[in-house]
């Protein structure tokens, strides 16, 4: 038994409320080095005769890796608290107690020994709004989604389409354009929206804000906005709005102030300037987005600061109903900050969204008390690098879905938003070489997944672009030039994640094989009875695979709708980038 | 090289601010698994030639235990921010840099693959009181240090140290009684207080809560009380209070309200009730401390009892000026209330102390938004194990505290609260089975830690006593009774933690050698040029052992206060429970 890979602290992942009743428990020992693991539990307080009442219960295997395995298990005390161990039986035979203090040959008499979980409360637990579970999110960059009030759009505004995205360009869409499409959301099955940002800003990204108490006039006036979110309500659609409150743009009122009146602006404490006056070239004296002259870092614990950003993030939430916040470059303002935003907004909206983003691991920021959930970059590039890029084997693919699985708590996956890409990234039929086939493993392995996936616009009809600013080209509204194939697959998809309970969220995923040679993985989404079995060929040509979780089956090929009985041999052949999905009887 | 033994997350004691500049980076391996560790890092946005601009950093091993090595870097990023791997050479020969997103032959391109630390936020650093770091500690269980004012005595009171205490008698010690005896604590050099409950209570310890805001009337008044910690501050000794807001007692005004009113009292919802009537037997209907029916847990997610509660925690410090909060079953209450809580007492007093009760690993509550510092049973279980009930060998004891100071932020570990026992534990004379040598060690042991060593009243003379009530005897103030050697021994190792900067808080501490069979225990403290080297012999036959630090070293043993000059051999000879001191020149 190799003690080395045995791993378990009482927090983070390992040890969560999921709800305020039950507890989760997670183990790590090295793959394949143990028979069984179990839990030993019991209340702290509970002594009979001065011997310590202790229960146990089996963990169950969820997932492997090249180096792990991981072991997980429920327990729901009765008064909230718990102290428990692991009784780990290696397939050497050898039988050890796992506890805080390190390893014993029996249970220890001493409860201090054990790890602990001191109590369950409801107001510590995290919890994100049960709606976005169940959400298909939009992410809609506005310049570029649809031009439907001309008289808006700027001078220099070229003819919708009429030329490649540059970092400087305008093609004049607005809000209007996005009321006009909503029919094409609508049709695909989206319940969510997230727009890149709408105040006003002086490019056409808008992530430069001038006030964040206006929206930028090329969208749009507030009416308008209030229309707009009217209008998604109604068709069950939430809408989520850009927080940009890392920093502002050069031309916010506070930093122009500063430029003016330098050490004696009442603004001065706003950001973090280390010597006056103010320079911007060769290098700022102040502190920056990365070395970004024209986006000056604000100073989030200053008072006036909080109190105005925390009136924004009331203002859009009380004024027009918003849904959510996307929080740009979150992990970089500090998190008491953070921790009394999500009190702001929680009450003006106590089902409000608040979604980090964050490109590394987010522990921190996901334990209930500041984000409901991050952008899901590790998902990102495991399903980018294998199905994509093909620059991953299947079985690092596995491995790396597989952590992604469980590096957080099962609550904060189920609200993970997962996005294949974004106005930060290529599109997906560009990191997929042109290949259409890997775009549709791509959005099966996306819609099938825990989570909540978000689509960017344009590639459910095939749009392709490069890195910023190529992925920013406008929608595409000629449905001659639509990928009309994919988008009915995208919405059969959806539908799907909608109808089956097991596709969607709520179904347990685990990778069943993982064929390297043969770029065939094999995953399966399970819930209560109902089994979903998964087979994704992510090669260019045709392969067959014997599938051991089909032998003997009957069983409904979901796509094909067919019925398909398995003998022994459960061999399931697949044209090249071919997929079945088999729901088993 | 072993993959699963390698360990780091960028969170916790793994990556954090040690103050407003610098990151302490720590790695875990295999022991004995790696020649050399170097950390990879630069700021995440520093690109030249699209090429990321990397630095390197060797890193120093500062413990081992039987499974790991562990590696800690300090690193001071120019802009706050930082990205970084770490480059492993094994003793196999083998290279690998290790990553956020696992193994690598070189190091990644993709900045996305690096751990991030992604800003380094002074208001999210964890920031104990300053003068924490050099104070000692004495710990008071109220009624029975010192009768100073029979008047104030209760009817059923026996005469001082008449009885052996048990759970239910009184001796009468009071505020008085303190104040009396504060030449005592001046004179050994004790530099804070820590009581236990002063507040009206039904028991002799006070820990089940009448009245918040009122003084024990057997204690005095609280113009005593004011009188008390001005004559502590007048000789530099803080005072820090005990609260017990995890449960109030059964004679708590709003508990009693609910049981004579049930359903509709006002209070109802201040605590968590299960149905009415209340009843205490056979067992209760309403949460508790354990399951102690007399002491009923608060509900401290309702706002009006978190309303009492920090109005009684201002209270104290802004009428009465005391120094810190000692917070009794610290992790039974929630999170979200020890965040205002810490609000509110640092408000109140910006360099309050802020201790929690918690047995176990405390990591969540240490990380800058809830306490200051945690007792710290890690410590005390390793230490009392081996010098006291000698049920340790010394290669346990050396890896328990190895990962007692791995287990934390060095920041953390400066202001942890190092007791080596209490009200709640038997004595250290009786832990040791009366053996005076081994407490000799303990002290010696304690004194010479990182952390915030505190004395239980009585020890320091040799009182004896086996766990509660027999810990909480009246303290012996005859001084032919007393102990005066031991007394004037703790005196002496208080006053060299004071001037010799080494000896203290400030100095790193390593486990230089550690001889099994002989049971000796060497480390050192080092700081800066300054380098002491502790020898103990923990066996109760005289020992000797070659000191390989010592060889060809020139010193001044401080006890004996003698110059030594080692050759190639730097044998030292101990006698039974002997132990020195070498300052090395």
């Amino acid at each position: 038994m190799l003690k080395q890979a045995i791993y378990h602290r009482a927090l983070n992942q390992f040890a969560y409320a999921y709800d305020d009743k039950n507890l989760h428990i997670m183990l790590q020992t090295k793959k394949d080095d143990m028979e069984q693991v179990s839990l030993i539990y019991g209340d702290p307080y509970d002594f009979k005769d001065e011997e310590w009442q202790y229960q146990t219960l089996k963990m169950e295997k969820t997932g492997s890796t090249n180096l792990f395995d991981f072991w997980k298990v429920s327990v729901k005390p009765t008064y909230y608290r718990l102290r428990y161990a692991f009784h780990c039986e290696g397939v050497d035979g050898e039988t050890l107690i796992y506890t805080e203090r390190g390893f014993y040959q029996e249970p220890p008499e001493d409860i201090g020994c054990y790890f602990c979980f001191p109590y369950l409360h409801k107001v510590d637990t995290f919890t994100a709004p049960e709606w976005v579970k169940d959400t298909v999110w939009y992410q809609i960059f506005p310049e570029r989604f649809g031009n439907g009030d001309p008289t808006l759009t700027p001078d220099e505004g070229l003819e919708w389409g009429s030329a490649k995205p540059t970092p400087t360009n305008f093609f004049g869409g607005d809000f209007q354009g996005v009321i006009d499409h909503l029919d094409h959301l609508e049709e695909i099955g989206i319940t969510g929206i997230y727009f890149c940002p709408i105040f006003k800003a002086h490019s056409n990204h808008k992530y430069d804000t001038i006030d964040y108490m206006e929206i930028d006039p090329q969208f749009g006036d507030k009416e308008t906005f209030r229309k707009l979110v009217k209008e998604c309500h109604q068709r069950g659609i939430r809408v989520m709005l850009d927080a940009v409150f890392n920093h502002s743009g050069y031309y916010f009122e506070s930093f122009q102030d500063v430029l003016k009146n330098g050490e004696s602006s009442r603004y001065k404490d706003w950001f973090h300037i280390w010597d006056f006056p103010l320079q911007t070239k060769p290098n700022p004296n102040y502190d920056t987005f990365g070395f970004v002259a024209n986006m000056p870092k604000l100073d989030t614990a200053n008072p006036a600061v909080k109190e105005h950003l925390f009136d924004v993030a009331r203002y859009w939430i009380e004024e027009f109903d918003i849904d959510g916040w996307r929080l740009d470059v979150a992990n970089e303002i500090d998190s008491a900050f953070w921790r009394e935003f999500r009190q702001v907004v929680k009450e003006a909206k106590s089902d409000a969204y608040i979604l980090g983003e964050i490109w590394h691991d987010s522990m921190p920021w996901l334990q209930g008390d500041q984000f409901d959930a991050v952008m899901n970059y590790p998902f990102t590039n495991g399903a980018i690098d294998f199905f994509g890029k093909q620059s991953m084997k299947s079985i690092e693919f596995a491995d790396s879905i597989t952590n992604v699985l469980h590096m957080y708590p099962q609550n904060v996956n189920e609200v993970s938003f997962n996005l294949l890409d974004s106005h930060d990234t290529a599109r997906i039929l560009t990191l997929a070489k042109g290949v259409k086939e890997r775009v549709r493993l791509l959005y099966l392995f996306q819609l099938s997944f825990i989570g909540t996936p978000c689509i960017y616009y344009g590639d459910e009809i095939g749009m392709a672009g490069g890195n910023d600013p190529g992925c920013r080209a406008c929608m595409e509204w000629d449905e001659n030039k639509q990928d009309r194939d994919l988008f009915n697959f995208v919405k059969k998809l959806i539908q799907m994640r909608k109808d089956i309970p097991a596709f969607g969220n709520r179904g347990a995923f685990r990778f069943l094989q993982v064929d390297e040679e043969k770029d065939i993985v094999v995953y399966e989404k399970k819930l209560n009875q109902e089994q979903l079995v998964f087979v994704l060929n992510n090669c260019d040509q045709a392969q067959a695979i014997d599938v051991d979780a089909l032998q003997k089956k009957k069983s409904i090929e979901l796509f094909e709708e067919k019925s398909i009985s398995f003998s022994d041999n459960a061999v399931v052949e697949l044209p090249a980038y071919g997929f079945k999905c088999f729901s088993i009887k």
